[in-house]
């Protein structure tokens, strides 16, 4: 899967050194699935194996319930740049009425906001929807690298059953203003975010939202409607979460781990130690 | 969050010593989100701050830009036994046509196969679909305990980036049949079984399903529809991807590492070897 990553600029950050870099980030980049060439979902993928990928999709929706009732699933081949971020899908025996029964149920598609025909569309939308972050506070390596140890300290259940993913909102003093945990990463994010929102403490300038798992482009999107310029993860970033960082003035680190971890973008807002 | 887990029975084999317990799993359930009395979304989540969830999933959706556009967030009470599951929001200024263009959008929310009051309901209404799987063929512990290593052997990009999941697709005797990557663990297990689904090779009535993460109830529904009747994972399983394994036939085993793992549910598929 030669397209599976994309090469990446990172300032590694090693207790007191700190270095630039290249280094690989898995890609991802939004799939448009057209059913008789109708717009049914949008998918965040990493690109490769798209049909299979589409095909696979149907069975778990129940359009299709084997391979008997897939036609064709081919590359939409337009005269779009960004054709390889498109599949249609042309049922065996698909009747227009079917069809039309199944789309009715999908017009979400046009509104949802990680819609798109390439990832660049995508952040260009986030971003005429909302000004990229340009608050300057900074806060220091070592209150990010103390991250891990104080969210975990405020876990209840995660330690117990090893399958919550948790989300925590710290002050550049390292204060823990809010945690929480659940299944899933991003419902742990939209908790944290919500629980400021009801207290109408958006938007969230002066805070960093810290994750246990990896980074996408959802994430980042998440933060970046919060107000929130610093996002950082255990784990890596995706190429798309990156991106839109860069372009959303968000400060993302990764692989926040003992005295260690990375900058990907808008490393101004980290200070030094040394 | 006392709410957080469920007690759960397992099976835990390490090496040669096989032995029942009881143990805890992150609780999975479904969210209905409703907005004005409407449907909006059904988000699988774990119990727990239900109101701020709906307030940040809002907020990543763009239906409000902060707190001043909400009203009250509150569960319903209208003599549904699960109505814990279901909360409704009230915008502040909320016109009846701005209401009318944002759930014509969401019309999904009745056909999707995750959709429901309650994990109960899910769950039954996928039984309705397919009839639970009854295959009797079994997998020696130590094919299961080799699944992570094999996989690892054959994928290409996440050992350079730490940002992929994978998913193999196993044949009882260990042979891997197929694989994919992507930043998504659901694509990955719908690249592996759409690939099958193209071949014309559903029900994958004799295959194992191993993924490089966690276990949710939407990893055993794809694994369900297409036939595969033992899912293992390196990490923990939730709640509802035990019940629903439990109900539709299908053995689930978690935290496979080393010569170690756990069985959930439906053990005679595995056979020791002491």
């Amino acid at each position: 899967m030669a397209d599976g990553f994309r090469v990446v600029d990172v300032t590694r950050v090693r207790g007191r050194s700190r270095s630039t870099d290249v280094d690989r980030a898995a890609a991802e980049e939004p799939l448009e699935v057209r059913l008789h060439g109708r717009p049914f979902s949008v998918i965040m993928r990493t690109p490769g194996a798209d049909r299979e990928l589409a095909a696979g999709f149907l069975l778990a929706e129940r359009v299709i319930r084997g391979g008997t009732d897939l036609g064709a699933i081919e590359y939409c081949r337009d005269g779009d740049t960004a054709a390889e971020n498109i599949v249609n899908v042309l049922l065996a025996n698909g009747s227009q009425a079917a069809l039309d029964r199944l789309l009715a149920g999908r017009r979400q598609v046009t509104t949802n906001s990680s819609c798109g025909m390439c990832g660049r569309l995508t952040i260009d939308s986030l971003r005429d929807d909302a000004p990229a972050l340009t608050c300057r506070w900074t806060i220091d390596e070592r209150t990010v690298a103390a991250f891990p140890d104080r969210l975990r300290a405020a876990q209840s259940v995660f330690d117990e059953t090893g399958g919550l993913h948790a989300a925590g909102l710290f002050a550049a003093d390292g204060t823990l203003i809010a945690t929480a945990e659940d299944v899933g990463r991003h419902n742990a994010v939209d908790k944290v975010v919500g629980r400021m929102l009801m207290l109408d403490r958006l938007p969230l300038t002066d805070a960093c939202l810290f994750v246990s798992g990896r980074t996408s482009f959802e994430i980042v999107q998440k933060a970046f409607f919060a107000g929130i310029p610093v996002v950082a993860a255990v784990s890596a970033p995706s190429s798309l979460a990156i991106d839109l960082a860069r372009d959303a003035g968000v400060t993302l680190l990764g692989f926040v781990r003992g005295e260690s971890f990375n900058i990907y973008t808008h490393p101004d807002r980290i200070t030094s130690h040394a």
